[in-house]
């Protein structure tokens, strides 16, 4: 009776384990997507001020005039070659992916995603009837050109990068990004980089070659204030490509999404405004560091670069037995690897959340793996 | 490149002249798919107060179990027969339809649809790659299930019952209601109710027949927040149908919406607390009989049951010529029937204005017609 592609389509297993956390008794949770922190006041503020100002109309389907120009600015300054007709306002990124995948996809279509990957990246590509190809990063995690390259066929459409990536936290060197753009540009293919999580970073270096911006022909850009801004029930995010794009977003949005939450565009241009907490990077740092120090005697883990995600291995046995096994009153909730990937080997902790917290949580993970393994 | 589907997706009528009309002097703007009221004030506070009590942060995928309770009881007092796990908050009632369309769709299949139509019910279509079928209910509006069980092929998954309807204002009558879902249950066909305009109601008559809930397994309702209350920015509504449909809802809103706005949500359950403006349908009637009495000397104008749109006929010409030469610096705005149909017949006027306004906008369209004649 439904459409068959739902059959590919397979529920969240982040979401179904987020779902649970709520049944469960001081449980520990470490599924979070979503930064522990709250949102600056003057932000919300500003969101109410909004609300009270009635601010609570429709937009234009783009989003406000105001914030795209704010966002142009910025990305001014930071170096990308830019207009204000390349930039289009959507509900989260999860909107801007949807629209993306919408727009460029049919059936028979090929997508290639790096392995582990976010799962919405996979679901989608099932959603809109087209073939997730992926690219094996196990086990250091590290994406090259070299590796994309052997995966392209004629039926290649897309390729996905996610740098921070979720669930490993690896940044994709800047020369490879600007190698995989050019090689897909021969090949007529798009590349969509989402980075949304580029304002948790942990090494000092540049992670966007900006130089990329002078061609929007095959780039699709996406970012989000949901994470940098710990606002992820605010549904705001945006997208910078080329002006044949955003007219097929124009109309797909239409009849989907609308508009992006109309008090939220106020507020988002008040988010820009105060900019990135300085203090953000540094104090997931340490969190990064908890974790590596506590979990590092038990687990094989890879430094996370940037994001607020580590990836273990498990020393042996299954993942996705192992979170079931920590998912207990009094436990911890992790997410197993089969979430995000064919194997079963490795499992998602988040960080995102407050140091007293993590701390326990890692103890918990210690105690448990130690059982687990008897 | 793009996605074939997509040729077929056409940017919206009524959003087109909607992004014109800033762009204008002077004009009165009757193309308006928002009420011109103001949110309550007590709504908009608890909006503020969940933003300020830390409500930013993603909700569980259906929506909050407080709304979702506060909307049962709704129901239940409706004398509705409902599950609580029969309900589905979404991303507004265009994120209703597109969830629905998204489950029920896919390549071949045949959608039902009244023309003159809501346009979103046809591009949804396309971009689920199936085909809409059309059934011509010009020039009384008046739609039948033996107007529908005609066009019922091998092939239609799913009737679109819009009551009152957009553009024309018109109720469907109940008793046929009733008819439609019988007949569908018989041919394997789901059919959608949207009741985004139920609270503008011009006629002393109950519109919809609670006895089809008692059987929700062909069936799924979809009503909004977003007229009724007068937040059309802050996309909400919901859906109640059955568990299978919600379980693939489930699926497909962790890969686009993730959830509605939350803040809105707790607003939402406010806003049914203190329920529908009382004095609400008495006000928009005064609208639509202000208009009646203006325009009914001038073009044949089919008397709205409900909600705030009417649609005159042309007594001579093309409507989208005459939206044209209404479209002009000192003029008036107005959506023509080609945005709705394959017929150029008519135009679209949204009564959802302040009174002065839309004397004066009526009276500027008699000069316009008139000068248009000549």
């Amino acid at each position: 009776m439904f459409s068959k592609r739902l059959e590919f389509v397979e529920e969240s297993g982040i979401r179904k384990m987020f779902n649970q956390v709520g049944e469960l008794k001081d449980v520990i949770d470490l599924t979070l997507g979503q930064p522990d922190f709250k949102i600056n006041d003057e932000i919300k503020a500003e969101a109410c001020r909004a609300i009270l100002n009635e601010k609570n109309r429709y937009t234009a389907t783009n989003g406000i005039l105001g914030l795209r120009e704010m966002l142009y600015e910025k990305k001014k300054q930071e170096g990308w070659t830019i207009d204000l007709e390349n930039l289009f306002v959507t509900s989260g990124t999860s909107g801007a992916i949807f629209l993306s995948f919408n727009t460029l996809l049919e059936q028979g279509d090929e997508v290639i995603i790096t392995e582990p990957y976010y799962n919405e990246y996979k679901n989608l590509t099932y959603l809109c009837d087209a073939k997730p190809v992926f690219v094996n990063i196990y086990p250091e995690f590290t994406l090259t050109a070299d590796k994309i390259k052997d995966k392209i066929t004629s039926k290649t459409k897309l390729i996905v990068l996610n740098s921070p990536a979720n669930p490993t936290g690896k940044i994709i060197n800047k020369e490879e990004i600007i190698k995989i753009v050019e090689l897909s540009k021969k090949h007529n293919i798009y590349v969509i980089v989402d980075l949304i999580y580029k304002d948790f970073l942990y090494i000092d270096k540049e992670i966007f070659p900006t130089e990329i911006t002078e061609d929007y022909s095959n780039l699709i850009i996406i970012e989000g204030f949901s994470k940098t801004f710990s606002m992820t029930g605010w549904r705001l995010g945006y997208v910078v490509t080329n002006k044949n794009v955003i007219q097929q977003f124009t109309k797909i949005q239409q009849y989907t999404f609308l508009c992006a939450p109309s008090p939220f565009q106020y507020a988002g241009i008040k988010a820009l405004e105060i900019g990135v907490n300085p203090n953000m990077s540094q104090e997931y740092m340490e969190k990064k560091n908890i974790v590596m120090e506590l979990l590092s005697p038990y687990f094989q883990i890879t430094d996370p670069e940037g994001a607020f995600y580590c990836f273990p291995k498990m020393p042996i046995g299954s993942a996705s037995e192992f979170a079931k096994f920590c998912a207990t009153d009094g436990g911890i909730m992790i997410v197993p690897g089969t979430a995000f990937s064919q194997y079963d080997t490795n499992f998602r902790l988040s960080f995102a959340t407050d140091n007293i917290n993590l701390i326990n949580g890692c103890k918990r993970l210690i105690r448990k793996i130690t059982a687990f393994q008897k």
